[in-house]
């Protein structure tokens, strides 16, 4: 029986222990609102970090905390969700939640309506929209979601009381929490987080594959740093982005592209009042967004 | 008389006293190796300004700073350093050193070829790559060029003698000098600092036009935010940027977008392996030069 004295989430099972997982074990333990955290790593040596940093209490098998917990995240590779929880499903107790932390949403909503049929009612896929540039359990940081958006993207079929304890549970955790269909979430996110990373990657394959690229990388400065930062990523993690994502990544790359062709022209037919326009319209369109953004 | 107390620029006029001129004469202030600093400003709110920061010592006309000083630093945009050297011209004895803190270095070249005639050897243009998104005089930071990467591009009459002591100059700043021509500079800038600044500006500007524009930017985060920052900058600065290095650019822009092209076949075509190749490409060469560059 639920007391005030309860914490939010009895038992947790958090499966792949790195930077999200791991932080939100630790956003939850902070605000005293988990009981147990039990986790599922890819590796011994993933396991005994985590354990030794206090991140989670005990090791399991997926069977273990499919039967255990009373929620559960699926925090490893978008790849690798499908497999984890195939090996979960025959051992799903019904009042289990399952949500995960990939950044694309249609390929794991289908995902978990392949493998779990009707009971996918109890999986709520979820985008924190928080990261870093460090991976593993020891990048992980009870604070990574203060202030941050995470996506929440249910079925309808989902209970009204599994979306709404989802929601305080990340809530606890500091964030902002935004309801909206797979397909929209994958549209938003092509523009504003893949489409930079591509062109990024594409813009730093180009400048290191020209002849004097070694001059060329010795002037780069801070606006370069800041415009590239991306481009360091994890090409494997990156790759599966891109291509769980392909249709609405193409489409926006597309306009992109058409954008920058008629920039491109204004300054071919150096057509400074066009050229400034559309430069004016960039920079307000960013000066905006950084004063609400509240990203620092 | 020289003697070993005196400083290394007896008297200094800075040109355009805002985040680049001031923080040069902040700079030589801290070396203890300025005598005298005369400002030439553009307004009298700039220059009583500058004067309570206590970057200059004196508020001077252009004919008066070319009479007065050992070396004059143009810290303008480009296109006001044409008008203010032709004022300058007439009273410019032979012994002042003139240089530039210009983006762009065949087109300051010409300029000062033009005006100067065979003067111009008393001209060196050059480009300290150092910046802040902060302008004007309260932005000056007498640290602003410490490690970080100064230009110099002497026409062949300059002698040994007055690049030698530029180049000292620019060191007791704290910044590492690098002489090269000026369309070397102007071709590497063009790919490591201008097309950046023009596909962030694209793509911000694609970003604010699209009809969700609102609900995207609520789910942007640090890599936007990181992609996007140089989007904000003067659009008037980087519309004359653009302009007065608009071949270079436009040779850079094509080559970006032959790479461009290929990595959205490779994802066009679900070509995982490709893909994966070259966003590992891209990775390496964004770490390799973040463990190198010394910015953090």
């Amino acid at each position: 029986m639920s007391t005030l004295s309860e914490p939010l989430v009895p038992v947790l099972a958090v499966v792949g222990i790195g930077l999200i997982g791991g932080s939100f074990a630790a956003a939850l333990r902070r605000a005293g609102q988990v009981g147990r955290v039990l986790g599922v790593g890819r590796s011994q040596a993933s396991i005994d970090h985590a354990q030794a940093l206090g991140l989670i209490d005990e090791a399991v098998t997926l069977e273990q905390a499919a039967q255990r917990a009373d929620l559960v995240l699926l925090a490893t590779p978008v790849g690798a969700m499908g497999p984890a929880l195939r090996s979960m499903a025959p051992y799903l107790s019904p009042h289990v939640l399952v949500t995960d932390a990939g950044s694309t949403k249609a390929d794991v909503a289908d995902m978990a309506r392949d493998i779990l049929g009707e009971r996918c009612a109890q999986f709520v896929p979820g985008h924190p929209i928080a990261g870093s540039e460090m991976t593993g359990p020891q990048a992980a940081d009870a604070l990574l979601f203060q202030g941050r958006n995470v996506i929440l993207t249910p079925f309808d079929q989902t209970p009204a009381s599994m979306r709404a304890w989802l929601t305080k549970v990340w809530e606890v955790c500091g964030a902002r929490v935004i309801a909206m269909n797979p397909a929209t979430h994958d549209r938003a996110l092509a523009s504003v987080s893949h489409v930079p990373h591509f062109l990024a990657a594409a813009y730093m394959a180009q400048v290191s594959r020209a002849s004097n690229a070694d001059l060329r990388l010795s002037l780069a400065g801070t606006g370069f740093r800041d415009f590239t930062r991306i481009a360091a990523g994890s090409p494997e993690v990156w790759r599966d982005i891109f291509l769980s994502n392909r249709e609405a990544v193409l489409q926006e790359i597309e306009q992109f592209g058409v954008v920058l062709e008629d920039l491109r022209q204004t300054l071919e037919h150096a057509d400074a009042h066009a050229l400034e326009e559309v430069l004016e319209q960039a920079a307000l369109a960013r000066r905006f967004w950084g004063s609400r953004s509240g990203l620092t």
